[in-house]
Order: structure tokens, then sequence, then C-alpha cells
């Protein structure tokens, strides 16, 4: 089976229309996510009505008619319009869903997933080789109907579209915090809406072990703190994944961030024990020893089990972050080290790697691992996924292996959409790639890694994020229009709370908790400018160590991950700026809204004082109206013609230079720098002449 | 097993602690709903931390640790803390739990439902003879915990609780529209957290047959359109319920309300038929004929079936709205009723009622029915339940029968919490009862009749008004101050989303799908201030039949049954008046708000133009800002001490009374009423001397 998974990745191209240039999106035109290959317009529209009927033809399967169901679904909590659940008679369906064949029965990476859509006035078809594009399809033709003057309706156009790349993940870290089956179900929702197809499960970690083994049952019952999958749920899971033309691959990383393993099995470990679960984040010490053949039994025993519970292909073995410490102390090992030539702990791992290389592989799986396995020997079918970066990617094509990006879709960190929508698995500069080695890049994954994660603010972590990061893995890579692709993503967020997902309903229910008061507004409006802190800056402006057992329940917890107000607000100014701040109505606009910041502490002030959860928030309220108040000072300068003297200019920069030190709030206030520009602007390029 | 439930009714106490004054809430105090029996606060107050836990003692089952770990979820999502979900040794534990004894096996109406509740600074204890106590007992202490100053806590208090009625339902018709589990199980976990106890389940109507049945299945198969519960779901179902303490009773509705059963079984039918599922609202001719032993023979069957399906005691045959004009039609059923000398198709319903009633006793259950089943010659122990009214429900019990209200908790007609607090399914006025009698009133059901709710909305059509109803049936009968009950109403109404109900956050996706536009700001201040129409108006003024296929995306269906910001402004403007207008602050509180509305149809017509979906709201939206400037006219001759025209006044009030007709948009604009007294107090109490 593994030779023939990678045969077919060699020869799949890149994409099926490599070498068209494909239609470019502009803002505020057809709300698609991610753009297409290639589309052409019409005139006119097809309405969407009660009696809007499908039919299946050519090939058929149950996963076809149950996408199908979906689709009415969907269609319906989009539209609030009743359909009939039965498929019609093709000569009376407004849209004929056909099928050339089958799929793999079990997912592979580099299956045909393409589809054509075409529209007409009077009907819809959709057409491709087999059921993965026709989901696909089905999700773009649910994103095509918009409220129009007439009613619900879709645009006539014709599509064709294929993936850029095959691989289109998403990365849980379950094993921080755990998160349950009905949250991980509505993200695979989202997920396939946005045309990802691998869903890969981190289901161990120094905080959990979250699978139940029947062959070693101290894992999950010692492990997990109570909090795991059954088998038979992760079976239900998987079925529910592949209904959606999704893949799970299972991720249990060796031989570090192992200690939930080994609170029930202290004899895998390099040192004596006893064992606890982590609270803590962090590399820890604990790592599984690599010089027992006991322990390598173990792992092929509980890897068989696991290669029978996930049917995919590939085996995720982890791999990153081993510290060495155990090893390094305990002198056996250090006698085995001695004995089989191992010079370092990266020697030691490598050498473990390679068993676990060969016992994956007996059970008849392709092994995927961090960049730590891409070590000499290794068989060139292993999958690199690279928390390092495009240069370790290339360096593992290069080698012939395949690579998958990670770096830089890290959602945990807390960037931008902008920032992740910019990182490419198959940036320009890798000029250098030969186009057999670009081939091997598969695509990539979005990682959540979840200290900061809790079930309730799980969604608003992961998402409207992930949807640029799908539409970089599947479109064209000169698909990167920032502006229309943040114009399209506006639309799509709120159409994935209609999927279930609770990214922008979850925070005001989160907010009214904080402040336990019937108008929650004057929080919001701090929230609505506040981003958390990004990269690792989080466990550094911690007052205490923060641990798995922290409540999540703090403004940094609540706040969208990115503030669409504050770059909204930044636009503006920009637009303000660029015409020389003589545009009245935006100087409005802009005044507006310092207006209402100036006057916030104020009102904020009542709520903080009767929450602890609050307390922490009053500076950077009280920051909030000062920026309100220095930009009003800016714009009545400009407004006035008079030029403010260099000093004044210097001094209020500098103030607010210092208000972007985050706090032990561990928020950042991402209206200082648009209102440093204003008033920048002021003392030079929008300054009168006094 | 009949007797002894029924010989339990009439042992139970109708309030554990009758005769004693309860306390009464006051607002802004506890946020407790339903109100307990007694509660005594002390002073200082329990944190809760992460280190929270809780023990149970005495009787054990998997349903208390089920209990206890649903409510260490709740309190997770509630405060945002991660708690241990492992149950502690007592004398470690900050909540010691502890049960006496088992309940029921299966759960019946009238078992001991009370529970106390005690809370120290170092830890609580609940105590309750079986696990139904515990079960409320959980939800108060999860509602006791709020923010303060100090952190998450709950007070120091001492609560002994029972309900005042042992039957307190929501009655769901998944007819008219399906409604599926997931949406059913969150609302289950919602009646928890109000204390409700029967989920009284409608499942056959002339718009649909939603249970599989294996003896019939042209039933589902073809009375469904493909939307029906297996009933292995039900079987899960009914498990969810339990674990909640909440009885399922399935309703079957009969001889009338039956076309869907007729369109797979037509010879059940009084007229021969084909039949469809029907679309269309209202009261059809279609019936089953009483008259023929096979029809008999099909629901002794199909009853039997259903019996083992659902355990509950009680079954419900509906038994409402049957026109007769099938029967008088037909000459051979005439024959019938000429030779068992029935004079009337109403004599003809209780000879049907009747036999259906040996029937269902046959099958070890006790028929319940709507007031039409209530027909001489029944035995005592069926329940009537009744929509006609107390009365209706007087003459029931003093025939020997029991009585359960829903009349006055019709949550589909749209009326205000307030107005359905105010009904008692124990009035003052029923004095003339005895003590017996009295207790044969069991308590009440809301009942959510689903011509215009579907899974997206049916949340915000039953919540949070289906609380003061819960309230109003556990609590004691003088526990009716409507200012203290809206202000719990309101946090317990945030706090049930955290249960994963969508009352309130369902409302901006859907206002979002209406006006296609990034801010939807114009359109939620209109829709603020709108409610539906009430009782049966929708139907009259629909421009074209309402059927089941109409879409349910309209404004009507995506505002709150009641505005919550339309009776803020009007306990206002009382407020001023009552002052003589002379507080400036209010005045100027008021003044905002009816310039937003003033200004609002300038902004809001952008967004008309371009939706279908908004074209009918363009009048309603005119009208606001009207009556926002013919208020801000009464307020400045307030403020300038000038007492307008009468001619002014009254032809400002008609003006404002032409504006409550309400249109097709079938929406009512809520704060015109305020609007009228603040114009009439411009020329009356608070008028000036000019």
């Amino acid at each position: 089976m593994r030779t023939s998974v990678l045969m077919f990745l060699m020869l799949a191209p890149v994409s099926l229309f490599a070498g068209e240039l494909p239609n470019l999106p502009s803002s505020g035109e057809l709300n698609l996510m991610p753009w297409p290959s290639r589309c052409t317009v019409g005139s006119g529209q097809l309405l969407v009505t009660g009696s809007f009927s499908a039919a299946l033809t050519g090939y058929k399967e149950a996963r076809l008619e149950k996408g199908v169901q979906r689709f009415f679904r969907d269609l319906s909590r989009q539209t609030g319009i009743v359909f009939s659940s039965q498929l019609a008679e093709p000569e009376k369906a407004t849209l004929i869903v056909h099928t050339e064949g089958p799929s793999k029965e079990i997912q592979e990476p580099g299956e045909d997933e393409s589809y054509s859509l075409e529209v007409a006035p009077s009907g819809a078809k959709l057409s491709a080789p087999n059921p993965l594009g026709v989901l696909h399809g089905l999700q773009t033709l649910l994103q095509l109907v918009e409220p129009t003057r007439a009613g619900f309706a879709a645009p006539v156009i014709s599509i064709q579209d294929a993936p850029r790349f095959p691989w289109r993940g998403l990365m849980v870290d379950v094993g921080r915090h755990f998160i349950p089956l009905d949250v991980l179900r509505r993200n695979l929702d989202g997920m396939a809406a946005l045309k990802l197809n691998v869903f890969h499960w981190h289901l161990s970690e120094d905080q959990g072990f979250r699978v139940e083994s029947k062959k070693f049952p101290r894992l999950h019952e010692m492990g997990s703190d109570g909090s795991f999958y059954t088998q038979d749920e992760i079976r239900e899971f998987i079925a529910y994944a592949r209904d959606r033309g999704i893949r799970v691959v299972p991720e249990f990383d060796m031989p570090g961030h192992t200690t939930a393993w080994l609170v029930g099995y202290p004899q895998l470990a390099a040192a004596p024990g006893p064992y606890n679960v982590e609270r803590k984040w962090g590399v820890f010490d604990p790592a599984m020893d690599p010089t027992r053949d006991s322990v390598y039994k173990f792992l092929d025993d509980f890897i068989g089990e696991m290669s029978q519970l996930f049917p995919d292909p590939y085996f995720h073995v982890g791999g990153d972050e081993v510290n060495g410490k155990q090893w390094s102390r305990n002198s056996s090992i250090h006698q085995f080290m001695v004995q089989h030539n191992l010079r370092s702990s990266q020697e030691l791992q490598a050498y473990f790697t390679g068993r676990i290389q060969k016992i994956v592989s007996n059970h008849a799986k392709v092994m995927v691992g961090w960049d730590e396995i891409l070590v000499p020997g290794m068989p060139q079918d292993i999958v690199i996924q690279s928390w390092r970066g495009t240069d370790a990617l290339a360096s593992a094509v290069e080698q012939g292996h395949f690579g998958l990006l990670s770096n830089g879709y890290y959602l945990d960190l807390m960037w931008s959409a902008f920032r992740h929508y910019a990182v490419d698995p198959l940036p320009k500069e890798a000029g250098g790639l030969t186009t057999e080695e670009k081939a091997k890049i598969l695509g990539g994954e979005a990682t959540m890694w979840n200290e900061y994660a809790s079930p309730e603010n799980f969604d608003s972590r992961v998402w409207p994020r992930l949807a640029p990061i799908a539409e970089r893995l599947w479109s064209a890579a000169d698909v990167r229009d920032v502006q229309a692709m943040y114009g399209r993503l506006s639309k799509i967020s709120w159409r994935l709370e209609t999927l279930g997902l609770t990214h922008n309903s979850s925070y005001e229910p989160m907010l009214k908790r904080i402040a336990p008061t019937a108008d929650v507004a004057p929080l919001r409006i701090l929230a609505d400018v506040v981003e958390p802190v990004k990269e690792y800056q989080r466990e550094e402006l911690a007052k205490a160590v923060p641990t798995s057992l922290s409540p999540l329940n703090r403004l940094v917890d609540a706040v969208h991950p990115e503030s669409d107000v504050a770059r909204r607000f930044s636009t503006q100014v920009d637009h303000l700026i660029a015409g020389g701040c003589k545009d009245a109505v935006e100087r409005e606009r802009i005044r507006n809204q310092l207006v209402i910041w100036q006057n916030n502490a104020a009102n904020l002030q009542p709520l903080i004082n009767n929450s602890s959860l609050l307390q922490e928030v009053s500076s950077i309220s009280q920051n909030l109206s000062r920026v309100g108040a220095l930009g009003l000072q800016a714009l009545d300068y400009i407004e006035q013609s008079q030029r403010p003297a260099d000093s004044w200019k210097n001094d209020r920069v500098s103030e607010l230079e210092k208000m972007e030190q985050p706090s032990s709030a561990q928020l950042l206030l991402m209206v200082i720098e648009p209102v440093q520009r204003l008033v920048d602007a002021s003392a030079t390029v929008c300054g009168g002449t006094s």
C-alpha cells in the first residue's frame, strides 16, 4: 500500500491547471475562499427557493448522498429556506451532481480532488472524477449563494478547480487541554467548508494521554485525568471526517513529551520515576529509554493497536524537543551509547527514530515526524513536518523525503491572518528546487497548540485565521491580495458560525462573565481593540507560573487573536493621511471613534471595581482613553491647519511607544500605532503652517 | 404500577414547606431561578478556585457521578476555571453531596425532589433524600457562583428547597417542523438548569410523523419527509433526560391531527384518501375512523410498541381539535353512530377516547390528553392537559381526574415573560377547590408549537421565557415580583448560553444573513426594538399562505419574542414621568436613545435597498425614526418648560396609534407606547405653563 500511495503522489501534478493564469479575486466580489483555480462569471443568477432540488448521476455511494443532505442542511442554515431532503430525478433537479467513479476506500494524499461547477439561471451542474471533488464543489456552491435584491441566489459562473497542494491540514493538540469531540466535530465542518483535508490529531503529551488503549489501559486510565476518547468514539470521529473528505492522522509524540505515558508505565522511561501528569508548559526531562528492547516491544504492540484503530496510511511519531537530560544522567544509557558509537543525544534519538520507523513500516504505515526525525539512513518515503521553516523543508525534499510546512502556521502564536497568509510552503525563493523536489512538498498544516485554549475559546483561536491558511494551501500562489482576502474573510467568518462554530458567538458570553453587569458595552469597546500578546510572550509576562489548571477566563482568553476594529481603524487612518488629511468624512469617522475611546475608561471603571477578572485591565483601559485623547489633539491640529511643535509630536510619540509595552494582562492595544501615525502626520504631511 | 404512582401523588404534599412564608427575591440580589422555598443568607463567601472538589456520601449510583461531572463541566464553562473531574475523599472535598437513597428506577411524578444546601466559607454540603434532589441542588449551587471582587464565589447561605408542583414540563411539537436531537438535548440541559422535570414530546402531526415504528414502518417512511428519530436515538435521548431528572412523555395525537399517519396507512382514515403530508397550518379534516375494529387493532399494536420504547408511566394521546367533517360525510360512520346512540362528533370522539383509554391502560400506562378527552365514564387516573384554562382544569379535578395547565404557557404566542409569569395553575381564585382537588393539579407545561420555529431559532422562541414559567411551577405562589424576576432573568439567560443554548447568540448571525453587509448595526438598532406579532396574528397578516416549506429567515424570525431594549426604555420613561420629568440624567439617557432611533432609518436604507429580505421592513424603519423624532419633540417641550397645545398632543398620539398597526412584516414596534406616554406627559404632568 505504501508504495502505491507514494507513486501516485509523485505523479500528481502540483495543480491541474498549472501554467494557466488563474483569475485573481478582488475586494467585494465573489465570496469564495479558497479562491478557485479558474472562474468565469457570466450575467444573471440562479435563484435559490424552496423548490431547489438535487440529483446524483454517474457513480453513487452513501457518502455522496450524505454530502448532498449536508449541502441542503447547510444551505437551509445559510438561507433559512426549508428544502426537501429527498433526492430528485435528474430531469427535474435544479442541481445535477455527476461523479465519475469512486475514490480510494481509505483516503490518500494526492487523490484527484478536482471538480467543475457550472451555474446557469436555470440550474447548476457539478462534476468531479470522484466523491472528493464533489464534496469540495458543494462547498463552493454554498459559498456562491448570497442574499440579493431578488432573493438568495448564486451568480451565473463557470468554475474549474483543483488544489495546489495535496495535504492541507490542521493539527490539534488535545494533550495540553482536552478538547471534547463535539468541539472537534464542528471544526471538521469548518475544515470541510474551507476544503482542508487532513485532521492531524496530536493525542499524547506530557500533560495528557488521550486515547483508550485496550492493550495498555494504564495509558489513558492514569495519564488522562479521566479525559480521553474511547476507541468507539474515535472510529465514529474518523467516519465523520471521511464523510467530509478529511483524513485523520494520529500523532503519538515520542521519545520526549511522554510524561503522561510514564505515569502508568514508568518502565518505559530513562529514569525510575514515579511520574505524575505534567501541569506546567515547556520542554521537560522525561523521555523513553531508547536503549531497551522492552521499550520497542511495548511500542510495537502499541503502534500495532493504534495502526488498526486509525486507518490512515500515515502515522505521526512526533520526535520533537527531546532535551536529553534523562539520557545523559543514566549510566547504562551512557554505556549503550559508547557501545553503539552514538556521540550525542541527537545521535541516540536518531537510533531510536530508526527503530521506530521500522516498527511503523512493519505495521504498513508511512512515518511522519517533526524536523528532528530527519536523520541519515531514513527511507525516502517518510514525511517531515517542519516547525523550523522552508529551509529545513527544502533540505528534507533535497534528501528525497516528503515535506509539510507548519512553521508560519502556528495559530497559537496569535499572528494576524495577513501574516499567516504570506507564508507559502513553496515560496518563490524555493526556485532552487527541481520540479520533482517541489512535488515532494505536499503542503502544510496549521497547528493549534493548546496551552491557552479550552473548549470554550478553542474555535476563536482557530477561526477565522485558519481560512486564509486554507486558501494558501489550495489556491494558486499568486492569489495573495490582502484587502481582497480580508473582504472575503469577514463574510466567511460569519458563515462558519452557521455551521456551529462559535468563534464569534462565544465572545459576548465570555465578556458577560468577566463583567457581572447587564451592559458590557464599555468592556466590549476595550476588548474590540486589544489582542493577546504574540509568540511566547504570554509565558514571559505571567505573574504566576501558568499550568493546565489555570483558569482560561481572563480578557486575554476572550478577545479575538486579531482585532477587526483596530485593523479597519488603521486602514482609515492610512487612507486619511494618503489624501493629505483632506477627506472630511473620513476625519469625522475617525473623530467619532476617538471620542468613544477617550470616554471609555470612565465608563469601564465601575465594572473594573466590581470584578476580580477586570482588575488587571485597569491600566490598558486608561491607555485607550489617553490614545483617544491624543488622537483627538492631533485631529484638532489637522482641522485647524496648525502644525504642532516638534517637541509636542516627539513627546506624544514616545508616550504612545511606552503604552505599547504589554503588562501582565498580556494584552496589546492595537490602536496605538495608527494614532502614532496620526500624531506624526499632524506635524508633517498634514500639518498646517502655524 | 399505575396505582402506586397515583397513590404517591395523592399523598405528596403540595410543598414540603407549605405553611411557612418563603423568603421573597428582590432585584439585584441572588441570581437564583426558580427561587427556593427557604433561604437564609449569611456573611462571607465560599471562593471557587481550581482546587474546588466534590465527594459523594451515602447512597451512590452512576447518575450521581455523572451529575457531579456535569456540575464541574458547567462550573468550568461558567467560570473558565479548570477542575479535576475525579471525585475526592469526603474529608478533603469542598463540596459534600449526600444522598439518602435511590429514586424510582423509572422516574415518576410526585417523587421527593427536595434538597438542602449549606454553603460556608470553608465548604458546602448538599443533601437530598434521592438523586432527583441532588440534581436540583447542584443547579442551585451553580447559580450561586458569581464573579466578585475577590474572584468567583458563592455566598454563605442555607437553602431548603422543594417544588410546589410535581409536574413541570415543556412540550415540543416536532411535527410541524422537525427539530434535531442536538437542539433538543441542549434544551434538556436548559430545562435541568431551571429544575423542569417533564419533556413532553409531541411526535405526530398532520405535517409529520417523527418516530421510527418497526411494526408500521410506513408511518415514518412516508409520513416524515425523511426527518424522524430512530428508536435507538429515542432510547439514548430518554437516558440523557433521565440523567438530568427529566421524564420523557410521548404524545401521539389522535384521532385528528393525523394526516401524516394516513399517508402510509390510509385504511385508518374515515375517508378513502390518498393522503399527502400536510404543508399548511390549521385544523384539517382527516381523522381516524372510530367505528372500525381494525383501527383499534392497529392502535393497540402501535401503542404497544411505543409503550415499550417510552418507559414513562404516562402516555399522551392528544385528542384535540377534531372537526368531525370526515365523520359526518361517511355514511357507514353515520350508521354506526345511530346504532350506538352517539348524537354528535363529540360523542363519537368520546367513544373513541374510551376505547383508546382501555388500550393505553392495558399497556400499563396512564392516559394523558388535551381537554377534549374529558368525557363521562373516564377512569379517575387520567390526566387532563388544559389548553382551555384554569376553569376547565378545576372542572377536571372536581370530576376526580388529574390536571395540568398549559393555557397561558404557549411560548409560540410570543407573549412577554411577565405575562406568562402571572399565570398560575392554582390561582387564588381557585379557592373553591378542596385540598384534595388542589393536589390533583399536578402542575403545568409550557408548549412550543412549531409553525414558525426552525432548528436555528427554536432556542430563541423557548428561552429565556421558559425560565419564569419554570419558576412559577417550582416556587411559592407569592414569588411574583416582576422587576426582581427580570433582574434575575437577564443573568440566567446569558448563563443558559454557556450550556450550549443559542437564544442570544443566534441573533447576530441571522441579522448578518438578512443584511449582506459588514456592519449590521442599523439593522440591529431596529431589530432590538421590534417583536413578532402576538397570538395568531402572523397567519392573519401573511401575504401568502404560510407552509412548512416557507423560509424562516425573515426579521420576524430573528428578533426576540420580547424586546429587552424596549422594556428598559419603557421603564426609564415611567421613572422620568413619575418624577415629574425633573431627572436630568434620565432625560439625557432617553434623549440619547431617541436620537439614535431618529437617525436610524437613513442608515438602514442602504441595507434595505440591497436585500430582498429587508424590503418589508422599510416602513417600520421609517416609523422608528418618526417615533424618535416625536419623542425628541416631547422632550424639547419638557426641557424648555413649554406646554404643547392639546391639538399637537392629540395629533401626535393618534399618529403614533396608527403606527401600532402591524403590516405584513408581522412586527410590532415596541417603543411606540412609551413615546406616547412621553408625548402625553409633555402636555400634562410634565408640561410647562406657556
